[in-house]
């Protein structure tokens, strides 16, 4: 993690954006070992009818196509919620290193919650998991977005 | 399932295209409630240089794409390998009605093996789940894709 936890910062940007655009407000960000942003991303399924266009998979493709490899063995991804299992196993998938996360998912997270996919056997490869991080803007953000449309 | 079992069979055909591309040779086929073909799609991991890019993903996807509409709730999804841990939760958030399957995958599957998607707390809907449909055929693309690369 970067001193200041910059990345996160740039994750609740997209996460805001997402929200403005009616999307549930989550946001990716991928960095390099030396810190650099590879890419971000916020939430698009709406947008792109797309029930597996979470930003944490849009994030981690784009960060591929950045560099023209398949995978981010010296990455970290940081995401404003914690992953759901497709977004966890997806990161694994692309041996992410790290996995720094926001506000806690009880309910969906499969990361510390549910599934717990890189406790799973079938988790070939499992990133370091930070959990919390900004989590209360995090969640604060996630409250007020599903708190305005009940 | 269709009494013929007809979409395993192109499923099957995505399989041996995608083994025939340097891919792992899976496959996967979306069809509505009345047996139409929505989508169809092999691994695109290596072309893609993106490994989230399985067929089960790239079916689902198109399969929206092809109706403009985000969810698939009277839809099957035929894959020739038990999906993944990615591929099982994408199909539940696609709210597929019906996965169908081919080979179990006791490594890296995800439904009937290791994190079991379906039967986490986290699964808000579990598809109906068949395994074991032309498992013979399916299970000797991969055994014979994989001896040759040994």
């Amino acid at each position: 993690m970067t001193a200041d936890g910059s990345p996160m910062a740039l994750a609740l940007e997209e996460a805001r954006a997402a929200g403005a655009r009616d999307e549930v407000p989550v946001g990716a960000v991928v960095t390099d070992a030396a810190g650099r942003v590879l890419a971000r991303a916020g939430n698009e399924v709406e947008a792109r009818h797309d029930p597996s266009a979470h930003a944490e998979i849009l994030a981690l493709r784009a960060a591929t196509g950045a560099r023209g490899e398949k995978l981010l063995a010296d990455c970290t991804l940081w995401v404003t919620l914690e992953p759901c299992p497709m977004c966890a196993q997806a990161a694994s998938f692309f041996r992410v290193r790290r996995v720094v996360f926001g506000a806690y998912d009880p309910k969906g997270g499969g990361v510390e919650h549910g599934a717990r996919i890189y406790a799973a056997p079938s988790c070939h490869h499992a990133p370091e998991v930070v959990g919390g991080v900004r989590e209360t803007e995090s969640a604060a953000l996630l409250r007020a977005f599903f708190a305005a449309r009940r």
